[in-house]
């Protein structure tokens, strides 16, 4: 397999100005097409830190990948750098890329700048892919010592994954590529280490080539990532459904998604895909269901609205709970999940609602410590409790109450359509 | 000024499948405490690899800080290879450590597990700092080849985050760090270049020693972080307090925090000063308020409660807007703005509330393009609304429309207080 390298220049990344999102949206696409990034690195603005670093990772890669460093201000000290590196001898202006500095420029009524004019200069040795979205070329240097090609993008992102497809169709064609195949199952209600140990015997027997991998997330479970290396793709989509089926028979119910998606999303599919709404009562979660209910695009299709009742007399004047519900029980208690669930549900009209009330933190209460939560669910066909236990991380609670609650919303659903 | 590397370990960054958020928190806090971060690299789970990388940047960096590769499953190799590099002879168990993986697995009502257990085994050389937010302890290795540092963090984002405070006290006691003061200005309602451009003059003057970053986010605007390198502390307060004036009769209002404290933490802090109390509607933002103010500690003293309303009837029947008003102004409308602010307030009694209706997309409607939101503030005298314009991208204008919204309740509260 082509061994990648994918390297950020400049200052802002490493002061944490910026998250550098561009090596992951380029790494998404390089690994698609059957590249291996091995190694992804930021470094600052310095010309030899740059020369030195790019000697050396052409060294160990076929492929370097640079981002940034060719701004109007900053383009210096890369392009010299790679001016040196390729043995260029001068500079030469590109037509095409003059052309597009010209029409931006044009298009914000700025005048020709020396400084702009300058960008369209490229190293001798360079060839260049027109950016269309900016001022500064893209460059694609071949046989470099060690014997691999660099390309240069822009750092601004909108400018670096616009790059992609031109970059992507280069490399294809100078580069034989091998297949990679991932697939993701989503398993929430088991932690890492659980899981690791139920599918112990399973994760054992893979064969040769498929790897397996464990991606954690407090919102979405334990993303498991299956994958196989350089086969043929009907034959490795072949050997993954296979292994899939092994899994399926081991987890069931606790994996929800085969796809790349959310438990919000998974939800939000069964509901479209049945007609179904939602709505939600929260207390302690202040907001975070109904937010992830909504972050999902097309969710008014289904999510009707929800509540979030902080103050008890919120969830007695606006959820209907019963005043001595909550003195009898505490307002931590199953029978006040059950009441706020069933009060969203009348109150918005929806099929199905949920309902959170628990400890996120900093404190417990008298009858309960903090990471205590109790999740209420409610249908056509009855309401249903359960109460979990996390830590003391207030954030992470909200989270973690947050996802439990959905997944115990579906299950509930799920149970119900399986009837 | 002392170097440093920060590295990431894990198959899940170089494949794109997670994005490197922890790196540049790390990084943030390191320059902050006067260390230069000069880069910072992401590898695979391949042991050969993480030795060569960790042998390299040693030579070249008197700390380096690695995250991830610690987890209980399979492919976390890190530990073997941090054991072999610090020439340790074989494992011992750390007791701290080991009575936080039993409290945490208790707390979830789970059996430890052999695997949960081998966390807590850590090299011979390595000196443990209890990690008590997972079950990795963090690992710290001195005098390694090269002389230099190195520290192992989880890769959990919440763990490496919360590792920082003692990572940073370590650091601080074995290396002589210069002196740095540091002063957050939290400024809303300017996009970067605009602020920039607006106080120039005044950054341009600053005395030398002095340096301004400027630390983007859609959820707080923009943090001006001010820093005064290597003087007396007491002279360095004395002259950013001067520098600080300067920037306030620039900026006026738009400063909401001359701490490093988010909009709805300000917010927080006004309501529990004065004993006021709030509630909020949502539409577009979908629990996004509710979760912000929820997600401060102790917001329940002024925090009474939300309605999300996505469907209209939640609109009409709960919050009791007038369906006239709807169908003669649209859904996206001052009028309908007010109402729900209006509504809410009525509703949970809060002394304000704010409101948000609009389209966070993917896509407008026949009045309004995607990215516009009213937002209607109600106290008791009286209710106003503003109308703000963003762009296509769903999750972000979410936040910028929470954002927006806080933003603006603070003014109007302010101007309440102020009057």
């Amino acid at each position: 397999m082509i061994n990648a390298c994918i390297c950020t220049i400049g200052d802002e990344i490493l002061i944490g100005q910026v998250v550098d999102t561009n090596s992951s949206r380029l790494a998404v696409a390089l690994e698609e097409a059957g590249l291996h990034v091995s190694r992804m690195l930021s470094i600052g603005d310095d010309k030899k830190d740059i020369r030195e670093t790019l000697r050396r990772e052409l060294r160990h890669h076929a492929i370097v990948i640079t981002t940034g460093g060719l701004g109007p201000t900053k383009d210096d000290i890369t392009k010299g750098v790679l001016a040196r590196l390729s043995g260029s001898t001068g500079y030469v202006e590109h037509a095409g890329q003059l052309k597009v500095i010209r029409q931006i420029l044009a298009s914000r009524g700025l005048d020709m700048l020396p400084s702009n004019q300058a960008q369209a200069l490229v190293p001798d040795k360079a060839e260049v892919i027109v950016n269309k979205l900016g001022t500064a070329p893209i460059m694609v240097f071949r046989n470099l010592p060690g014997g691999g090609t660099l390309y240069a993008l822009p750092g601004v992102p909108h400018e670096a994954v616009g790059a992609i497809p031109d970059l992507l169709e280069d490399i294809r064609r100078h580069q034989p590529l091998g297949h990679i195949l991932h697939r993701s199952v989503m398993v929430y209600g088991l932690a890492e280490s659980a899981l690791a140990a139920r599918i112990a015997p399973w994760e054992d027997a893979l064969p040769e080539g498929m790897h397996l991998a464990y991606l954690p997330n407090p919102l979405t479970g334990v993303r498991l990532r299956l994958s196989v290396y350089g086969c043929d793709p009907e034959e490795g989509e072949a050997r993954i459904q296979k292994e899939l089926e092994g899994l399926q028979s081991i987890l069931g119910d606790l994996i929800y998604s085969l796809e790349d998606s959310t438990l919000e999303e998974t939800l939000g599919g069964i509901f479209k895909a049945h007609g179904l709404t939602v709505s939600a009562a929260e207390s302690c979660t202040g907001g975070e269901i109904a937010h992830l209910f909504t972050s999902v695009p097309g969710s008014s299709a289904y999510f009707l609205g929800s509540v979030t009742s902080y103050a008890i007399p919120v969830k007695e004047k606006v959820l209907g709970v019963p005043g001595n519900i909550i003195e009898e029980n505490g307002v931590v208690s199953s029978e006040v999940a059950a009441a706020m669930a069933e009060g969203v549900r009348r109150l918005t009209g929806s099929d199905y609602s949920v309902a959170t009330t628990g400890l996120a933190g900093p404190s417990g209460d008298e009858h309960n410590p903090v990471g205590t939560v109790w999740v209420g669910v409610a249908g056509p066909h009855g309401t249903k409790t359960a109460r979990f236990q996390f830590k003391n991380d207030r954030k992470r609670n909200i989270e973690r109450f947050s996802a439990s609650a959905l997944d115990f919303l579906r299950t509930f659903v799920l149970a119900d359509l399986n009837n």
